[in-house]
C-alpha cells in the first residue's frame, strides 16, 4: 500500500506544484477540490467530475453525519463506495459548519452540542467524535476539529479561539491513530494577526502533521486582507508538505493564494454558479439569465472543451436556464468546474516552467476583456 | 437522401417488428420515444439518451413555440442542433396540450386560439401554423393537427370531433407540402366506436400518409378499454405504414399495445417518474423514498447495466433523493429509460423470433414475483 507523500516538485516565486500519493490515487498540486456536500457534486455524476480533471472531492461531516450518518456509510462500505467515486476524499472536521448551519450551539472545552438544521435533532462534535465520524467514512485527508470565528473579531477573541483548536488539535492527533495511507492536516488559526498564525503554526508544528491548513479566512473579510495574510501564513508552515486553504474562492482567490504557495483548496463556487447560472470563462463571468444571450449562436467560451461548449449555444442554455429544466444545473457545473480545473492545470503547468508571473498576467488581461461582444 | 421509409421484417401474432428509415438515422421498432418537452429530455444528457438505446425523441410543439420560439429555434438552425441530438425527432401538432395547458381556449373550424400558460400571451394553432412551427423545428416526424376529446364523451361528439380532425387532417396534408425524407402522419380519431375509428381509418387512407397515429386513447379510458379499441384500431390501418399509439404508456400498456400491432409510442412516465422516485424493473415498480431501502446495499435490479444499478446501493438512491439531490433525478431517469428500452429490444427480439407469446408469460410472471424481499 502507497502510503501518504508529498514530493515538491517545483517553485516559481512562492508558488509551488507537486504530487500528493496516496493508496487512492496522486492529486497534482496546485489541486482544487470540488465539493460534495450530502454525498454528491451538485449535478453531477462522479465520472463526469473526474472528467473535468478533479483529482479529489471533499466531503462535508456535518451534512453527512446528519444525513445519512456516519454508522450508515460506514455500514455499506465507507463514503467512497457510497458515492461511487474511488479516488481520493478528503472531509472537514464538521466545526466550521456547525457554526454556519446549525442552531443551539453551545461551545465548551469539550466541543460542541448543537441542533440539526433539518430536524432539530442534538448531536455532539468534538475533536474525538469528529474523528470517529471521519473514520467511519472512510475519508483519505482528515482535518482536525477546531474553532472558527467570524471575522472581524478583536484580537482576544482571536487568540482564544486559536489556542482553544490548538488543544483540539493535538486530542485529534491522539483520537486519529495510525492510519496508515491516511494522513491528518491541522489548521492554523490566528485571525490575520501574523504574531497569533506564528503561535499557531509552531503548535501544529510541535504535534506534527501530514499537511497543514490555513484556517479562519474567506469568513468576509475581503480579498486585500486574506491575500495580507496570505503573505506570510503559508510561509509559516513547514515547507515539506501540502498547504491548504479551506473554502476559497473565485478564481482570482485562487491563483493569489497559488502565487502565495498554497498547494490546495476547495470552494462551492463552481458548482453552486453552475445552478444559479453564473458561468466562469477566460473572460471573467456572465450570466446565462440575460437576455442578451437569447439568439447567441455562440458557446459561452470558443476554446473550452468541456460538454456545454461543445454541444450546445448561449441562446440554448439561456432557453434551459429560463425553463428551470435540470440540464442547466448539469451543463453549467460541468463547464464551471471544467474551467476551474483548467486554470488549475494552467498554474501546475505554468509554475513548472518557471513561467507563472507571465501567466498571471494573461490570466488577468483575459478576465479584464470582458465577456465577448453581444451579437 | 434516404428517403422515409418503413421495411416490416416480421411478425408475431399481430405483433410487429421493423426499421423506419430517416435521413438522421433508422428506428428500431417497436419503438419507444423518451419525450424531451422543452428541447430537453429532463435530466438527461443527449448522449445518454441515445446509451439507454432510444433511436428516436419527441418534442412538444406546444411547450416549443411558447419559449424559445420555434422561429428562435429556426434562426438557430434546428431543434436537432440546438439540443444537441442528432437523430430523428417526432413532434406532436401541439393540439393535445392546448387542451391540457392552456388557457382561454377557443376552438372554430378554422383553429384553435388560446393563452400561453407561461406568460398568458395570446396565441394560434391552426392545421398550417402546426405545419409551419413543425417545419421551423425542423422535425423528421410531424403529426397532423387534430381535436381530442377526453373520454368519456357521447358519440356525436366523438363523430362531430373525428370528423373535424379529419378535415384538418386534409388541410395538414397541404399545408405540409413535398419535404423528402421528411414524414406526415396521418391521426386516427374516433373514441372507442369502431365504426368512428373505421371512418377515421378510410379518410386518413384516402388522403395518404407516412405513417399514422391511433390517437385519442391514453385520455382516462383505463387500459381495459384501450386494449379493446386497439382489438381493432391499429388493423383498420394501412399494414405497410408505422402505427403510432400517442401518450403511452406504462410498461404493461406498451406490452399489451405492441401485442395489437402498435410499431412506435411515447409517454413522459419513465422520466416523470424518475424525479418522483418511482423506478420500474423486472419485477414491477418501487419507491425508492421508502425507509426499507434506506440500509439496502443492493442496486435496484442485479440484471440491470444502467449506470444506476451498476454504481449505487439502493440506500444511496434513496439517501439523494431524501435529500433532494440533483443527481437522484439524473439517476432514476436514465434507470428508468434504460427500463424501458430494454423492454422493447426484449419485444423487437421475441418478435423477430416468434416467441413472443412466451416472452409476455415471461414478462408478465416477473412483474407478479413485485420486488425483492427488504434486506
Amino acid at each position: 500500500m502507497t502510503s501518504f507523500s508529498f514530493d515538491l516538485k517545483g517553485t516559481d516565486g512562492r508558488a509551488r506544484t507537486g504530487v500528493i500519493s496516496t493508496p487512492r490515487g496522486d492529486i497534482r498540486t496546485p489541486a482544487f477540490m470540488p465539493v460534495g456536500t450530502a454525498a454528491t457534486v451538485k449535478a453531477m455524476l462522479p465520472g463526469s467530475v473526474r472528467e473535468t480533471g478533479a483529482d479529489i472531492l471533499l466531503g462535508n461531516t456535518y451534512h453527512l453525519m446528519l444525513r445519512p450518518t456516519a454508522e450508515r456509510i460506514d455500514a455499506l462500505g465507507g463514503l467512497h463506495k457510497f458515492m461511487n467515486w474511488d479516488r481520493p476524499i478528503l472531509t472537514d472536521s464538521g466545526g466550521f459548519q456547525v457554526m454556519s448551519l446549525a442552531s443551539l450551539r453551545k461551545l465548551t472545552e469539550e466541543g460542541v452540542t448543537f441542533k440539526s438544521h433539518i430536524d432539530g435533532s442534538k448531536h455532539t462534535l468534538s475533536p474525538e467524535r469528529s474523528m470517529e465520524i471521519q473514520r467511519l467514512l472512510g475519508s483519505d485527508i482528515v482535518m482536525c476539529f477546531d474553532e472558527c470565528p467570524a471575522l472581524p473579531a478583536d484580537r482576544s477573541r482571536i487568540a482564544e479561539s486559536m489556542e482553544l483548536s490548538m488543544r483540539w488539535a493535538k486530542r485529534s492527533r491522539a483520537a486519529f491513530g495510525d492510519r496508515p495511507g491516511h494522513a491528518l492536516f491541522g489548521i492554523q488559526q490566528g485571525g490575520l494577526e501574523e504574531d497569533l498564525r506564528g503561535q499557531s503554526a509552531e503548535a501544529l508544528r510541535e504535534i506534527g502533521f501530514e499537511g497543514y491548513a490555513v484556517g479562519g479566512l474567506a469568513v468576509g473579510e475581503g480579498q486585500e486582507a486574506m491575500f495580507g495574510c496570505l503573505d506570510f501564513a503559508p510561509e509559516q508552515l513547514p515547507r515539506d508538505k501540502p498547504r491548504y486553504l479551506m473554502g476559497v474562492g473565485k478564481p482570482d482567490d485562487i491563483v493569489g493564494a497559488v502565487a502565495r504557495g498554497i498547494d490546495m483548496m476547495d470552494c462551492v463556487l463552481p458548482s453552486r454558479s453552475g445552478r444559479t447560472g453564473q458561468v466562469f470563462t477566460r473572460h471573467g463571468v456572465l450570466n446565462i439569465k440575460n437576455a442578451r444571450h437569447q439568439n447567441d449562436p455562440r458557446p459561452l467560451d470558443e476554446n473550452c472543451s468541456c460538454p456545454a461548449c461543445r454541444g450546445y449555444s448561449r441562446a440554448y442554455l439561456h432557453h434551459v436556464f429560463r425553463s428551470q429544466e435540470i440540464i442547466s444545473s448539469m451543463l453549467l457545473t460541468w463547464h464551471n468546474l471544467h474551467y476551474y480545473q483548467d486554470l488549475m492545470q494552467g498554474m501546475r503547468d505554468a509554475i513548472a516552467a518557471g513561467t507563472f508571473e507571465a501567466w498571471q498576467t494573461s490570466f488577468h488581461d483575459g478576465r479584464a476583456m470582458g465577456d465577448i461582444e453581444p451579437i
